[in-house]
């Protein structure tokens, strides 16, 4: 077996592109086998554009301006972000496999468009197995579960809630649908009873569990021939009614009112939650924050509590979203234990709704549990292999846990470490995807298509979309796989650097500046403050963090920041779990301030997506190299204040 | 200035792959170029991959599977879709421009993520230039308007009647808002009277005009504080509150229900229409189909009729989705008159409402009436430096008239001949995106940013999103103007290279088959159908038409296509007012038939998007190639058939 500590080097381009030969004959030697297909094609049709053609002047001035132009974009692309070097330490972005820019690029020349095998019979397929190989690293069986890659994370999000909302109301249409079949559709409840569903309540069809509902679905299908069901149920789906038709329809045939359904997400859920919700027309009132605790984490008591008062209100909940590596912290949410609460809330409150993980960041870090044959890997052996208490025995579990996710979005733009754009949705139960379906006539399927992957387009809330994305992810994943020989290997390299950094902050010698940590990330950001003795109130605080940034950021104009970071600002309620334990080391300001319309607390954010950070020199020693440039920001910082 | 007669030839690879050498040129210089961009970054920091790690047996074996598996999947992508070859007539695909693929490779070795400024300075620069060149060309003022790119039509689709939505209730939002001050706000009706949000009705105040209702916005701003009328907005808000509340105060405000709003699209709307409704929970039984005439343009008489009707049963319309550039066909709505339409349903029905363009398809063919200042061409001049009877004065009308439209979306990856993915939606008055902003903690801007473009992801759907892709679209625009230097050529010969191959359809011997043909394109997609004497009902001839489809697809299972089309169906009652002529040239199968459970018309489709056609041999003739192949595949489906 290649051994991952030097198989690494090989991985990357390099910060000092260090590889360039490689990317360079891999990208020519894709480059002209796409030529020679084309010259393979019907070559009997001769040449469309001719040595003479070549020859004329205005061929020559175009090419002229293609390359003047192109030196333009080059000399403009200067000024970009440099994300390969170790002194990056801001956005969730390092640079790409070489497999993954070789693939893309190989790809791109053809240009395929994965919304339908059609227009890409081949990477519509590496797409499938893409989706397929993430679905069984984080524990879903592939064959029932469903998956396909998206432009990102928000996109993926959106068709998460998208169908968790038409699973949650699938219960009313399948009813209503029965009714005119005059059919009675069995349903099992969330303590485990059956009953039909034409004798539940409001609140309780609203509050059956994904998969039951699915399995009424699949009931109702025996009541006639499957295109008149297929047709009926249709008409009676929120999708074709709307919102305000299909509230009309629920309050006439329940008299009874309920509260508007509400999707729990963790506190640290990432912004597009909010677009999504409004988006929707859920409503973003309807999104409700589940406090996190000092780690960030979903704290599963006050989602208990939240479920409690919830069932008490009679609130449905069409779907909680637990994070996976969130985007500030890089926190993992207990999902087993937020999946024990949801089983207990099953039968002591007789509430159950879809659960989604958002592991858009996370998702990749479920490879570190994987050894080569597929197994998962315990704790104290990955901890054992990598030399840190890292992960812990619960992290594993939660990782574990995604498992039993009702859908997983994962990108792998991010700790997948391909280029944009490429995010992943996956969902555990593929009979739902038919819940969103529309086939429009020019790309009906011509022969059979039983399993319904000939036309991704269908199922989705994109259309055209590039084929170039999954051949990028598909050889990324050839050359560094799902375990711990590939990405488990790259990622618990970026965990150990983060370590090594959150240590080094912790003990750094910064003069008269003092560091607030928070607690070791669950993966690979490291989250502080600096404070002073100069700084007495929490708005002098979050000025001396704020100045930092703009210090090490690419917003100062004086001078290339040294290292990049970015910062956040931790609000209440969302961290009110988590601000105590930092106000109380920093002794300045109080919870009030803090929670005051002048408040809020900023947090400086390291992303250690570099795997050369876990190495001690004679490579560049950038923990120290931080350490050294945050002293420099922070006295400047300080300066400019005066 | 360089003639584009010559310049086409440099534009492409070709078919043939003639100018490989220049883009092998351009894409080495692109990677050597970012290569020693990382050596100057830092060089003290020194070498992270020594020369001795290189030599590694585990970076070896990690080469070397790196290799192994790019040529795997060099192999595989042989099977891909010969887009590049004139004997392509499928999608809408043909090869991108060389710009358009060098652009994509250069920036895809930054990776710039267009989410916002701090993660691409350039590419997002980029971007909004790219949006305010397409704003010119279909004649917004660019500083009053927005756009940006999105990953495709379906999402700039997405946003538009997202935002339509947005402002569609916002009169009722900033109405009680205004309440909450204690403040009047007039408002500006569709007849031209002016008079206090607070004394209109219900269907009034659902019929301002976009404009109208950003104007009273913009009025109650004075009423306080920017923050605090901001937030007292965004609570009155159908984004905040969700559709079922937010039906709820209407309903508690105005007693006398109105009917859901409904939205009216184009009978040859995309099927993605169907996809944006349903999740935007307005619901798929709003969404209205406009009937289209014999050249499958939206019917301007049924479209007041529609109107007509909708105001009696006073159902507001939210928007009325006009199209440029069918999928199916390339026909380009009378958009002149659909305007019209609106004025006049604005005086004398009392209903106003938001106008969309889809231009997906279409959008590029604006450039044809654009000189190289930028201004206006006549139709006669045009079709004088074409040679043909394109396009109309009546064309160019209704192109003019995408200046009038609220919003717009255009695909560059579709008539732009780049690469996936690029969308691009436009809106005519930049203050509508502020409707659906939301603005995450660690992305917020650092310094002023009163334009609002440092952070692109605060006003769009998605968030990470490819900057190769703006990058790719800049350095085409750069090289193909959008005007008659550049993208107006190219676009002029495909639809000369499309009369062609109408014209050799509808005069070709194609023995005891006969064809019959829809109207000449109104940019470059050709629809026709087949039928034979043993054709004698409806049935039979779309047999015969579905086999021959399966024949010139790859589909395909004994060999080869010799030429490559798509296929679609003509349904009731979408195209009753295209298929009539059809069925009388048939002299087969009768209305009723077509109309019934086992109707609909197949159609045949050949997408010209092929510069290449319009010229006559001796470049590779595959107008008579086509025509040739046509009728083979002809025979052998009746063959099949027996």
């Amino acid at each position: 077996m290649t051994d991952p500590r030097d198989a690494l080097r090989a991985w990357f381009l390099g910060p000092r592109a260090e590889n360039a030969d490689l990317l360079e004959r891999l990208v020519t030697e894709a480059l002209r086998d796409h030529v020679f297909w084309r010259r393979n094609f019907h070559p009997e049709d001769g040449f469309t554009i001719s040595e003479r053609d070549r020859r004329a002047p205005g061929f020559d001035e175009a090419v002229a301006t293609l390359t003047q132009e192109l030196l333009g974009l080059l000399a403009e692309l200067k000024r970009d972000v440099p994300f390969f070097s170790g002194r990056y330490k801001g956005h969730m972005v390092f640079e790409q496999t070489i497999a993954s820019q070789v693939g893309y690029f190989a790809a791109m020349l053809y240009n395929p468009n994965n919304v339908a095998l059609e227009a890409a019979p081949v990477t519509t397929r590496l797409e499938l197995e893409v989706a397929h190989q993430l679905a069984g690293m984080i524990g879903y069986d592939p064959e029932g579960g469903w998956g396909h890659l998206t432009g990102g994370g928000t996109i993926a999000n959106f068709e998460a809630l998208w169908i968790a909302r038409n699973v949650a109301y699938l219960p009313l249409a399948v009813r209503w649908a029965a009714a005119d079949f005059g059919v009675e559709v069995p349903v099992r409840l969330p303590g485990g009873d059956v009953a039909p569903l034409a004798a539940l309540d409001l609140h309780t069809l609203l509050n059956l569990h994904p998969s039951d509902a699915l399995d009424a679905w699949q009931r109702l299908r025996a009541a006639g021939p499957p295109d008149v069901v297929a047709r009926t149920l249709a008409g009676h789906t929120l999708g074709a009614a709307g919102y305000q038709e299909y509230s009309r329809r629920i309050a006439a045939a329940f008299p009874d009112p309920l509260p508007d359904s509400v999707v729990l997400v963790a506190a640290t859920a990432h912004y597009s939650w909010e677009k999504v919700v409004r988006a929707l027309g859920i409503g973003g009132d309807q999104l409700r924050h589940v406090p996190v605790d000092a780690h960030c984490r979903m704290d599963p008591d006050a989602l208990w509590e939240s479920l409690v008062a919830l069932a008490r209100s009679r609130t449905p909940v069409m779907a909680l979203v637990s994070v996976c590596g969130s985007t500030e912290e890089s926190a993992v949410d207990r999902l087993d234990q937020v999946l024990e609460v949801r089983a207990r809330a099953a039968v002591e409150l007789g509430l159950a709704f879809h659960v989604h993980s958002d592991a858009c960041y996370g998702g990749y870090a479920a490879s570190v549990t994987r050894d080569a044959a597929g197994a998962r890997r315990e704790g104290a052996a990955i901890r054992r292999d990598l030399g840190v208490p890292w992960p812990t025995d619960e992290w594993v579990a939660a990782i574990t846990a995604l498992g039993g996710a009702d859908s997983v979005t994962i990108d792998p733009h991010k700790l997948g470490y391909v280029p944009y754009p490429a995010g992943a949705f996956l969902c555990r139960d593929r009979r739902a995807r038919e819940l969103v379906a529309v086939t429009p006539p020019y790309l009906a399927p011509a022969g059979n298509d039983p399993t319904g992957d000939e036309f991704l387009g269908r199922f989705i809330l994109e259309g055209s979309k590039p084929g170039a994305a999954a051949a990028a992810v598909w050889l990324s994943h050839k050359v560094l796989p799902l375990d711990e020989r590939g990405y488990g290997y790259l990622i618990g390299q970026t965990a150990i650097g983060a370590r090594r950094l959150h240590a080094a902050l912790a003990a750094a010698d910064l003069g008269s500046f003092r560091a607030i940590l928070l607690p070791e990330p669950d993966i690979n950001i490291v989250c502080w403050l600096l404070t002073h003795p100069r700084c007495t109130t929490l708005g002098q605080v979050n000025e001396l963090n704020e100045g930092i940034y703009r210090m090490m950021s690419l917003h100062r104009a004086d001078a290339a920041p040294e290292y990049i970071i970015t910062r956040t600002r931790f609000e209440s309620p969302q961290y009110d779990g988590a601000v105590p334990p930092l106000l109380e080391q920093l002794a300045v300001g109080s919870l009030d301030e803090w929670r005051g319309p002048e408040g809020g607390l900023v947090v400086l954010r390291a992303t250690v997506m570099d795997p050369f950070m876990a190495a001690p020199p004679p490579v560049p020693d950038h923990v120290a190299g931080f350490v050294g440039a945050l002293r420099r920001a922070a006295v400047e910082a300080m300066q400019g204040e005066k």
